[in-house]
């Protein structure tokens, strides 16, 4: 079992990964301090976990919320299931929502928690790679707007990460997949050692070998715990932990979040943005190769899909990272190291566009 | 024109008290700096000032979200609508919504911009007397769930407000006595020379004595800015403004929204605590005769509706002020001191339901 702490000025909480933390009692009471809670998950997560996760914490009141799954509906709608169920089982500010399943229950149920009598706590139990490598870390919460992704939302840190690495043998191989796109992109943008010992580990991973997952999620959670502490509300280098988002989000939104999960339209985008990098002369076409190769070598999509580069180009120009009508773009200097900017040839762009969505 | 500052740690506005300020071009333009703006108001509003606003913003591009009025729809659909209306203009981060209404629009249009992209800011315009002196002032933003007021909702101070008392004279005259509850509730819970100078010119206010209303705005957004810089989130004192509410919340969800104004019922719930306060031994009967007095004087309702004591109980322990179990209440010991308690006589409570409510 790890621990790790996450300092984002005012709040300060662990981030415990580890195997067999849905059955530790002592644990589970001790990080989900509330008499009374909301259990917010999906059908999915509820059939696998939700009994066992109700026979540790006995000593809470647990009410459920149970939402359907899948991307297209992390909607307002569904947040509103949510503060229904918070209402119905007549919980107060003390009260806690426990979020356990992936990145779309853990960005509803925190956005849920936030707004609910203006805010109370939350904890996430991630059960999905990607929510245990980014999403349940950081107080981004949200929900989707047809226009565009997590454009409703709100900044709120929950009480703890509790993260069971037991909860990754029920994974698809294809959201293994998803999740493992998020860990790259950490080795893009920070680590380039990271990036190395994933091109190395990649078989493994697949395998799903306990101490290579766990070490790409701890790796994981220390990058983006560092980099939140200095940037909580994304003012400034937050912004790299979007790196493949804008073109990614564009694809999901283009798709109607239903052709590929998150973390398959994050890995397109990485490459687009890699291919840019290389347009723009800030990078290598080697790199561009290696970002590719990685993705292929995690069984993740390489190609995007064929939706025009005037739309992709419209629904990039929804997207939230937009400042003042120009699109802020995550580019590539090299492995490991990332920069944000808003002035770039838009013939390069064009270019790239039409290469992948054209 | 009269200047105050708000001071809530990480955040200062001021807000701005005068006649004509909806048409000073370099008022507006001063403290609405975003080049994109969304005005969100109601139809009632929206005939009477929108025009005029636009006319004088002339430097901004503007958006319109024109919603119904009343407080029925003070709901998480009405905010959906602003989300719709905000991505419909493709604002961004940089942009600003402008609440230009009462206390329904500005809690509605503050609660959008508190969640569109994580939160942008806004502006707000208050024109009803309710508004001015309480609601726009503070940063409590939300909606109601049908199971209770601001069930949802968020903190998120303004950039300013600009309050143009020229707008009090299109204002119904039970809407005007409905925001006079709110002042008589300052001087209960904190200046008792408010109370007495209210009873005093009370003709005056109900005349609409410009002198005399600038006063009462401004000595209220006084005591609120005071209060509020003590204890944003409410965790002490702020609640002392509560006083009247959670009786008040009871009567408006019992009547379904339909049949009191806020202010009414807050009117109605300060007698009503007053009542309770007295029966506690905490206060004597003069102080309830004297917001009996007063109410009656500024023709607000005296009677509440006949729900029945229980109904009003259980509709009291939704209300958000709830912690734990208990109805904490707000109760005066004199006029302009009053005090939060969680543990009182619960047959002294049952009586005064009776009493009012039986």
């Amino acid at each position: 079992m790890h621990t790790l702490q996450v300092d984002v000025g005012h709040s300060r909480y662990p981030i415990i990964i580890g195997p067999g933390l849905l059955s530790n009692r002592e644990l589970l009471h001790a990080h989900v301090t509330a008499a009374d809670c909301l259990i917010v998950t999906n059908t999915t997560v509820a059939r696998l976990y939700l009994a066992k996760l109700r026979d540790t914490l006995t000593e809470r009141r647990l009410g459920e919320c149970i939402l359907p799954d899948g991307e297209q509906h992390k909607t307002l709608q569904s947040a509103g299931w949510v503060f229904d169920a918070l209402v119905s089982n007549k919980l107060n500010r003390d009260a806690a929502v426990i979020a356990l399943g992936g990145g779309v229950v853990g960005d509803i149920a925190g956005f849920a928690a936030a707004c609910y009598q203006r805010g109370i706590g939350y904890v996430q139990i991630p059960t999905t790679l990607l929510a245990q490598v980014d999403s349940a870390v950081g107080g981004k919460t949200g929900v989707n707007h047809s226009a565009g992704k997590n454009l409703i939302g709100a900044f709120h840190q929950p009480l703890a990460v509790i993260t069971d690495t037991d909860t990754l043998a029920t994974l698809p191989d294809r959201e293994l997949r998803a999740g493992l796109a998020e860990v790259i992109k950490y080795g893009c943008v920070w680590d380039p050692l990271l990036f190395d010992w994933l091109a190395l580990s990649m078989r493994k991973l697949l395998a799903r070998d306990v101490d290579a997952l766990s070490y790409a999620i701890s790796r994981s959670c220390e990058i983006k715990a560092t980099v939140v502490a200095q940037d909580e509300r994304e003012h400034n280098i937050r912004a790299i932990l979007n790196f493949g988002h804008t073109f990614g989000h564009a694809i999901e939104a283009a798709t109607s979040y239903e052709t590929f999960l998150h973390g398959e339209a994050v890995g397109l985008g990485m490459l687009i943005a890699a291919d840019l990098s290389c347009r723009l002369g800030l990078t290598t076409a080697l790199v561009k190769e290696r970002v590719r190769d990685i993705l292929a070598q995690a069984g993740l999509p390489t190609d995007a899909p064929r939706i025009g580069a005037a739309r992709a180009m419209e629904l990039m120009q929804m997207d939230k990272k937009v400042l003042g009508g120009t699109v802020r773009l995550v580019l590539l200097e090299k492995l490991g190291r990332a920069i944000v900017i808003g002035k770039y040839s838009q013939d390069a762009l064009e270019a790239t566009l039409t290469e992948y969505f054209a």
